[in-house]
């Protein structure tokens, strides 16, 4: 539950004129594997887990990728992602391949963010509802593995506090 | 001639439905802002600079960034970019405010890119003639690495004023 | 005030393999472009503009585009911009030149759109508050020039409606 | 042979600030469903595509769409494409519905385009063995449906010669 696979189709408008695709449109796929992954655990979509938990996102705070290997229009490349919660924050791991060859590696922290009484984005912790379905227990202490949240759970992401 | 600084505005289509930037935008902003550093060096646009040096392009091969602070539509961010040479790649910081506080933070790693007789993407040593164009002396005693660019590190070139 | 003329630098992100600007790119210009447009006439960006007059965008109902002559990365094209207004919508002829010839010309209609009380998009008059800024007097019978609405006054397009 | 239907995603990352998908986007999705037409009669990729055919692309020259019904992120939307052959370009007209409603409906002209000895990009007859794959019989009068090429075979639209 706590990763996720897609193939995902390269196309003419993602590349630039070296005739692979655009650095940018990568975080493009990683948004969109995120919002994948929670939809197949959570079992709604994006739009539908913003309602149910009222939120107004999950916006990135940090990001880091390793490109490897370029991939070209007409390639199906791979997305593997896998998460990681923290208290009101959470990593996920990107492994993009072609042909079991890494094109690209990278990992997102996000922030589960609501909107404050002025409007204003600030972080907020992730329902246990919302670990559940993930698989990931509150009270269970994990030593290891993916879906751990004991590491991060007292390290706190404020998106609003740091901006 | 390490460095520059540009303005630009955020647009609606910039934007996500949490009614901020949307995270894939940053990175192509950063991408014009290396090409526009290479520009204000140079004094050539990317075209002329990838005809006059034979180059396939300066693809990104890392990436870091923090995003600290939401930019919305309508925002006019600066973007400060600080170049620093390496044998074959190099490595752009990046630093978006808003009004004088930090939205972004970033660097990227980028090669210089030739395509061998086989048409494949490989590095190559940047030239001469583009290190001294950023004030970057080849008979510069460098111990190593990256940071061969401090004979001009205070220098710093503001693009807005240039016009 | 009812035309604005922009020069916008064609970015290698902007172009795909073939080396020239992406046709879905020329209509996030034009967005921009009918944005600045709005900003120009009414001294204020888009988003101050949504809470001024309590909308929830200009969304496009219909686009035509000629696309003559290719862009290509490095290019400095210029978008002129004209708008004519309706009851609640309005036509933005856009013409993109490179040197004085024309690479795209184009328009498109838009619609001045509110939330009702389920949130849904409906169109609405488009106020004379701004309408008077484009110089556009209601009571006014302008028998030529691009800021004329005596023309399209009683075809509304209700882009709700056509929903 | 000569359409096409495909289910897209509409992502959180091709949605603006009303929550609905962004009308550039439409275009990404546009060529996308035309690259994916060819691919379904030819069998290769657009990448393959170029290489057997040795063209450079296949860019559009004019485009129309009216835009009914906004799709909103985490909505399912199907694209049907259908194509119709001139001697040199082809019309492609895309419908997108939600949920059997219509969202958008718009018409591609593209031209099958080659460089010439300069490099320039110019117009190029669309080969036989292309059409035939499509179905349609150079040779074979047709009088109606979707790929028929005698309507426009006549009607030469070269993008060179209008640049």
């Amino acid at each position: 539950m706590d990763s996720n696979k897609r193939t995902i189709r390269v196309e003419w408008g993602d590349c630039d004129p070296a005739g692979i695709i655009f650095n940018a449109r990568y975080f493009e796929i990683f948004d969109a594997a995120t919002a994948a992954l929670f939809e197949s655990a959570l079992g709604m979509t994006k739009r539908e887990m913003l309602a149910t938990y009222q939120i107004a996102g999950i916006p990135l705070v940090h990001t880091r990728v390793n490109f490897m290997r370029p991939a070209r229009f007409g390639d199906d490349i791979t997305v593997e992602s896998t998460i990681e919660f923290g208290r009101a924050s959470f990593q996920v791991a990107h492994r993009v391949t072609l042909n079991a060859a890494v094109c690209a590696e990278g990992s997102e922290t996000r922030v589960w963010v609501v909107r404050d009484s002025q409007g204003a984005l600030k972080s907020s912790p992730i329902p246990a509802a919302v670990l559940e379905k993930f698989g990931v227990g509150l009270g269970t202490p994990t030593s290891s593995g993916n879906a751990t949240i004991t590491a991060n759970r007292n390290k706190r992401i404020d998106h609003s506090q740091r901006g």
